[in-house]
């Protein structure tokens, strides 16, 4: 069905690439092809898993759930065997980011796709859904707002033509409102107003920043806002849009019914006819909260998102590139210092690379992106700022990364000075503690070297690394014209035997 | 000896008011008159506790070290007996900083004083030494850095007039490094140059942004600087001034004489002569790393600008206000939304404050500068921003405030919203606990009552207390016009029952 070649060059036009969303309700995926900037789907897989449906009292995935999402992912899997990993992302949203056992699930569900899951914060889900949207809606010039309503929550973005500008996500969706009022499929106008009242609860915190910005036009995306609008059109309320009399009258008929098992709707699919209550009045309080008249309908998502956001990767339009320079702006780095030791920091991962086995480009943007944000902290205080540094960089929201890439940039900022950050260590995936302790024993060589921050050229040093030996050179004589740079070396060698590296100087 | 009425009333021209420094290694005490704006000292203790050798592996103060402090602070009591409590102020610095069990001293010793000991971060300490120092000099134009080495930490500051420009605090002081390099007594070139270069190391880190701002002139403070001084002058090298080759010199000196058992110094205090070394090895490496020429010496200290800022307190310049206002600034803040707030929160603490015994000043500060500050985490992300605020409330260097302060300000933002703080509750001082949770739940009522940011006026609402039930009433029909506050209100009545508090709303 695919391309045969397991070694599919996704830089190649008209190469294949996927993406998954392992959403709260249903989890999707997309395969598509990309030629000349665009992307063209060629398969597309939805199933409703209600993963946050699984949740138990204690904040944990029921193995139930859990297995209904392994199952639906074993069947994308099978599609998808032909292309490379490096040419699929899967990205996770609310469920995973609340449930306790979130990572359990997301490790398991790596094995059966042979790739990382990525669990991305409510921001950049929200980025990426407007990702997906803009690309799918005419290049026009007016400010859009994007709604979202997922599972567990709801995005809300304001943005002009491809840039977003204002991002949110609030706790509230289609299944955890369904659950909390209107279990068991009935549709009461207690129900409805209390959750409606609990959206526009939640919307206070936004509504102002976002009138004030205010839009133009106004699009929903998500499977809710989907059939919401084909419920509308099917009972004869609107037409192709969502209008605000539509949407009072379609509550009118969902309490007239008063359950959702009766609801006869033929266009809508029998799965969402559950949610549909909460997802109307989500939108309802929506509606009255922003001020909304009418609302169009995108089929662009956060799956497609996925998928443009990895094509522009390819493009070397990595957004995560522009988020660390405008954090290096808003936090006031000393950008030569910066740029110093990310050259430095290069140059050693260029000589130890093959023997540690750190050539895929990931290391080299982590490591890059680590020497240009490891002192942010310093906004704090000077005082512990390597750990202020990495509580910022864990988060704050920021573009593109997900969850774990942000775990690991704090991880390299935590540990640039001092003690090696070795319960942080613990804490990575098994996959990619070794790799980053190594990336983080680079950064801190190379903050040693540039401890001056003068800008006298370094030498030409060598590195050379064996297992966990490393074994740094200097022309002769350098080093005894440096005696801080040599007592700092002889420092780093001691708090390099905690986590049994070696590090012998000449 | 000091005035016989216990009423004593600081605002009073000619009030007594006292200042205890607990430092790493000394102790000291200074009463004085505050007469027109200047303090005139009238009684001056000071004993070496050696508080920070007596810190064990594991950073325990031990139970000699902690009994000799909590004996010299009897000492000072009997001095103290005559003052009113709140014309006295007592700061410890790094060793209780540092110390793992620097809050059990710190409250053994706030019982023998009567009141609570202010453990304050290095950066805090730089700014009252400054502000000692600089009241002690002629009101020149140029900038001054001042350098006061203490016994565990050594503090930098750059100034001019009565303003400080640059502040830090480096681990490093004439105690722990005597520990280090010069054990027993023992003066050798390889112990003197591996304090020197620890020194520069740390050094490194401010070195390039002291010598950019540059000064005109360096003044030093601290026991070990006048004691290098009264050595220069006692053995001819210089006089009045430490000139860096009357250093030189000194050091050579040292050398010589081998042991400081053997110095025969008669102008140096004894107990000075211990940790002469390790303190003119730590000034050495200043004097080379920021280009020092020559340093005069200042009597001001920690405890002068400890009376001066109090006397800055009385007289309505209190400088947590300056610095309340900074944040606001640099994180952005939507101050009307701010001070609508705290206009409500204060309404609300003046109808309780006499059942909740909330009439102390401290409490009507605090839930201004939260109310003003609470939600600074936003600047981080959207998502738990209060768990932001918090943090930056913890760790930013803040001017004027104690650790405690900072502490108790980041307990208030941190719950501002959602659950209550509990765990956070229970760090705090018992003393105080209970206070600041009242604090917080008047915060949190305040936040719910503005939580649409509009410019609308609130209605006369009461608010009555009696021990853990509250009774909140809004003029009739009010609350039925405004459901959302309604059911936010029923929210918090859920969320304080966690705390045995109890809220009805009419």
């Amino acid at each position: 069905m695919y391309e045969q070649s397991a070694t599919i060059d996704p830089n190649k036009p008209g190469a294949l690439m996927a993406a998954i969303d392992i959403g709260s309700n249903s989890f999707h995926m997309v395969v598509a092809r990309y030629v000349e900037g665009e992307l063209k789907p060629i398969d597309i897989m939805s199933e409703k898993v209600q993963l946050a449906s699984g949740m138990d009292d204690e904040g944990l995935l029921t193995p139930d759930a859990q297995q209904r999402g392994l199952d639906c992912l074993s069947r994308f899997a099978q599609r998808l065997t032909e292309l490379p990993r490096s040419a699929i992302r899967a990205v996770a949203t609310n469920a995973l980011r609340e449930a306790v056992n979130g990572d359990e699930f997301a490790q398991q569900a790596a094995k059966i796709l042979g790739l990382p899951i990525q669990i991305v914060a409510g921001h950049e889900e929200a980025r990426l859904i407007y990702l997906g949207v803009c690309h799918s809606l005419a290049d026009d010039s007016g400010k859009r707002l994007v709604i979202d309503i997922g599972g567990g929550s709801t995005e809300f973005i304001i943005g002009e033509r491809f840039e977003p500008q204002l991002l949110e996500s609030l706790q509230m969706g289609c299944v955890s409102f369904h659950e909390e009022f209107f279990l068991d499929g009935k549709i009461t106008e207690a129900g409805f107003n209390k959750a409606k009242m609990a959206a526009q609860q939640e919307l206070l915190s936004i509504r102002r920043n976002y009138k004030r910005l205010g839009w133009s036009s106004c699009v929903g995306s998500s499977g809710t806002i989907k059939a919401t609008l084909q419920a509308c059109t099917e009972l004869g309320l609107s037409n192709g849009i969502i209008t605000r009399d539509a949407l009072n009258k379609l509550k009118t008929y969902l309490l007239q019914v008063g359950h959702s098992d009766q609801l006869t709707l033929s266009t809508v699919k029998p799965e969402r006819k559950a949610v549909l209550p909460a997802g109307v009045a989500i939108l309802d309080a929506a509606f009255e909260s922003l001020d909304i008249e009418s609302m169009a309908f995108s089929d662009g998502a956060l799956r497609e998102g996925v998928l443009y956001d990895m094509a522009g990767r390819l493009r070397h339009e990595d957004v995560r590139e522009r988020t660390i320079n405008a954090l290096m702006q808003r936090y006031h780095i000393d950008s030569k210092h910066a740029y110093r030791i990310e050259a430095t920091a290069l140059i050693m991962l260029a000589q130890v690379k093959d023997p540690w086995q750190l050539n895929d480009p990931e290391f080299h943007d982590m490591l890059c992106w680590s020497a240009r944000t490891h002192e942010i902290g310093l906004t704090i205080s000077h005082n512990r700022y390597h750990r202020h540094s990495a509580y910022l960089l864990q988060h704050c929201d920021l573009a593109g990364f997900s969850n774990l890439e942000q775990q690991m940039l704090a991880f390299l900022a935590k540990g640039h000075r001092r003690k090696l950050p070795k319960d942080e260590y613990k804490t990575l995936p098994d996959e990619k503690r070794d790799a980053y302790l190594r990336l983080c024993l680079l950064l801190r060589l190379a903050v040693i070297f540039h401890r001056s921050r003068s800008k006298a050229r370094l030498p030409a040093f060598s590195l050379q690394v064996d297992g966990n030996k490393l074994h740094l050179c200097f022309p002769s004589g350098w080093l005894d014209h440096h005696p801080l740079t040599r007592a700092d070396l002889e420092n780093e060698s001691e708090f390099l035997k905690s986590m049994d590296y070696k590090l012998k100087v000449d």
